[in-house]
């Protein structure tokens, strides 16, 4: 499923135009363009740095703190199809590093999460597809808002029109 | 973005077990394969022939109601990857319907819906985009849900994992 994702992003995201990319649910959410800057900066600094850290520090150390936003600063100005190679090319990359790193053995080692404290590679494998799904979530309601907003009285049918956003 | 929402679903929901595949959201919400099977029958039985509708009658002949859940008794038993490639090639037919039936000039033509009253072109192919969307956001939240299982601490940071459902 991890390996999906990047082809599903560029299913959805590759053929739309700017105002879509752009598009978001008020001031400071996400774009799905910043969506897919902030998937790409999780692959360089997020789940494999911690898998490593577990598995060759165990418990003794904790993970660096992830900077959510630091993915805006470094990819800001990539256009689409750039940000959607790059994190095709990252998300293989983890993959690689993934299957070098952790066998079927090492799902229950543990790690120290900075705030949540013991945690174990299952948790951590479980919480990086849970973020790639939570994220394509996200850009789907973006979407649907946007899509939703030419449908006239049809918007009463979309429980997502109707919350706010 | 239509075309495509037959090749986004596909690279979701193909490779999936089919414990994913029929996660829910609890009792009377809809598991990823019944989305498709209700994608499938709205290709059959409402976006084009309301379009149809319009075309032929205006404001004349209101549409006919469309139902729901047909799409499951139709396709209950299909496999995913048939299920996926009928979307496919129904989709791929209603466009190819769309661009024989309609023009830019038709966009203003006013049809009528049961409940709605009138309606125009224009809002029924942003209705049929904002379906697709709100479908695929409904999927992604559903397999967040089902991801965020094996979390462990990390599900505090997803509001789709406090949220009910």
């Amino acid at each position: 499923m991890l390996r999906q994702t990047p082809t599903t992003l560029t299913a959805l995201l590759a053929p739309l135009p700017a105002a879509w990319l752009e598009a978001n649910e008020g001031p400071g959410t996400w774009s799905p363009r910043q969506v897919v800057q902030h998937l790409i900066w999780g692959e360089v600094d997020d789940w494999i740095p911690r898998l490593r850290v577990v598995i060759e520090h165990g418990t003794e150390r904790p993970f660096q703190p992830f900077d959510r936003q630091e993915g805006f600063r470094r990819y800001g100005d990539w256009p689409i199809d750039r940000l959607l190679a790059e994190f095709a090319r990252q998300r293989a990359d983890s993959l690689a590093a993934l299957d070098a790193l952790v066998t079927v053995d090492d799902l229950g080692r543990q790690g120290r999460h900075p705030e949540f404290g013991v945690v174990t590679v299952t948790q951590l494998l479980a919480t990086w597809l849970t973020h790639d799904l939570s994220h394509l979530t996200q850009i789907g309601r973006v979407l649907t808002r946007h899509a939703g907003r030419d449908a006239g009285p049809w918007r009463a049918y979309f429980s997502l029109l109707r919350s706010p956003g």
